[in-house]
């Protein structure tokens, strides 16, 4: 196998050049972080569950013309992606008031919220990722009025199917991020979909017990992290390949 | 006199009920507060002066056709205005990069933007009146999509007019707040400007010092807080009634 550049280390992926122009290799890590990095952990297997999580999730969202990076899954813990120019705009969207617009807006977690609500945040670790508006976006370039309308009802249509798809599961879907990025083919530039869809960017509550199933497992400490992952993989009809034994398999990073 | 019923007390003005139906008595207070209220203390003449300030403020915005609650000033703190049901939101209009923009996205103060940025708040002292976009404001039913786009296009000429006229006097408009309500009138509901418009809600910077001559002057401790106020209301034209000493006289509140 020859070497690969890496691209770009994160909190929770890595990304390292793709064997074609145009395409990147991503690499689910089993590193847990929160609070902007402050709270670290390893969560065993996580990283191949997200891996699986975010390939079903893209191809069942591509389905519906959700055009999105996914292009194949390569091993446990990488999948080939498209390259994107990423926009540094973190798409939240909002059906259930949980996380920091309950202390922002002085709503209780759990409360309904009249209609989904999109939030916007800039990416920016220094800055902790401040809520920033249209107004923000638009004025600083980080993408124009067109794409941000493209963003939103995309963002929407997500929001709709996945609400759907895991009401189909047992499973409210309180809320999500999303990233999106610019696709340049030949002379064409369109908005897509990408980073990942996992527990790590969603809340994920059971609808008949509302335990939790997603990331505030690790933010609160309320154990079970990994059986939470798998719980969502099993219901969504993933399983792991070669079985659960399989989770603790360790692709090496080159 | 005939005791008048005080319909709201706030940080820097009280309200009471009106001669007639329909209008409010807005009183200046010489308190300055700051931090949510967690800095205080007393400006002497800080009243008087955004009394005038905010009089002549807007008038001048009514001739260009910016619908405002000011009737006709009652005394030296005291003016005659239409009672509105206030929209719970800040509408801050910046053109240079000052105070809390400035820690929330890294950028240095001075810098200018590159075009008005309009920012909201939803108006809530126990929130700390926290930064909200488009989507929290129709999906709160705090104001909906066209009241917000009147607010907007109002906000924009409201910033064209006044930086004009502060450009006229040696004064850059950094940035400013305002606040707006419905009017009710008949059958009819009209969005106008309401609040005041003054020094204590302005960011004025001398065009050729860089000197500060707004509340950033008692928010810093930088002093000459009141001298600031009285060198704006001088470059606008306004002379308090009766000379510099009728700053100290004091219109009793009932
Ligand atoms: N298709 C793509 N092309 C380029 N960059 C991408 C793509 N999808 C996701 N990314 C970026 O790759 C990184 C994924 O790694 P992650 O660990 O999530 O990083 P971070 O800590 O910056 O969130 C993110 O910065 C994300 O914006
Ligand atoms: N025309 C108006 N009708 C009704 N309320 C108004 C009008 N203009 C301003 N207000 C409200 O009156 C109050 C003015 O007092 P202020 O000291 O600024 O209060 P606060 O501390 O709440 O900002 C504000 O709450 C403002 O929203
Ligand atoms: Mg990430
Ligand atoms: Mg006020």
């Amino acid at each position: 196998m020859t070497r690969r550049r890496r691209v770009y280390e994160g909190k929770a992926k890595v990304l390292f050049e793709g064997p074609e122009s145009g395409t990147l290799v991503q690499y689910f890590k089993d590193d847990a972080t929160a609070f902007n990095g402050e709270k670290k952990a390893t969560v065993t297997g996580k990283g191949v569950l997200n891996n699986r999580i975010s390939e079903y999730l893209m191809i069942k969202l591509a389905e519906i013309g959700i055009q999105n990076h996914f292009i194949r899954r390569l091993n446990m813990r990488e999948q080939l992606i498209k390259e994107v120019e990423i926009i540094p705009v973190e798409v939240i969207v909002r059906n259930i008031a949980a996380g920091s617009i309950c202390t922002r807006l002085g709503i209780a977690e759990g409360t309904p919220l009249p209609r989904p609500i999109i939030e916007y945040c800039f990416k920016s670790d220094e800055l902790n990722d401040p809520l920033v508006s249209e107004e923000h976006i638009t004025a600083f370039g980080w993408a124009n009025p067109l794409e941000l309308d493209d963003i939103m009802s995309q963002s929407l249509r997500v929001n709709d199917f996945l609400l759907g798809l895991f009401a189909g599961i047992g499973i409210r879907l309180v809320d999500f991020k999303l990233e999106f990025g610019r696709y340049y083919e030949a002379d064409e530039m369109q908005i897509i979909l990408a980073d990942e869809i996992s527990p790590d960017n969603c809340r994920l509550w059971d609808v008949v017990t509302n335990k939790k199933l997603d990331k505030d497992r690790f933010r609160r400490d309320l154990g079970g992290v990994e059986d939470a992952y798998q719980e969502v993989a099993r219901r969504l009809g993933i399983i792991p390949e070669g079985g659960p034994g399989d989770l603790q398999g360790t692709t090496a990073i080159q």
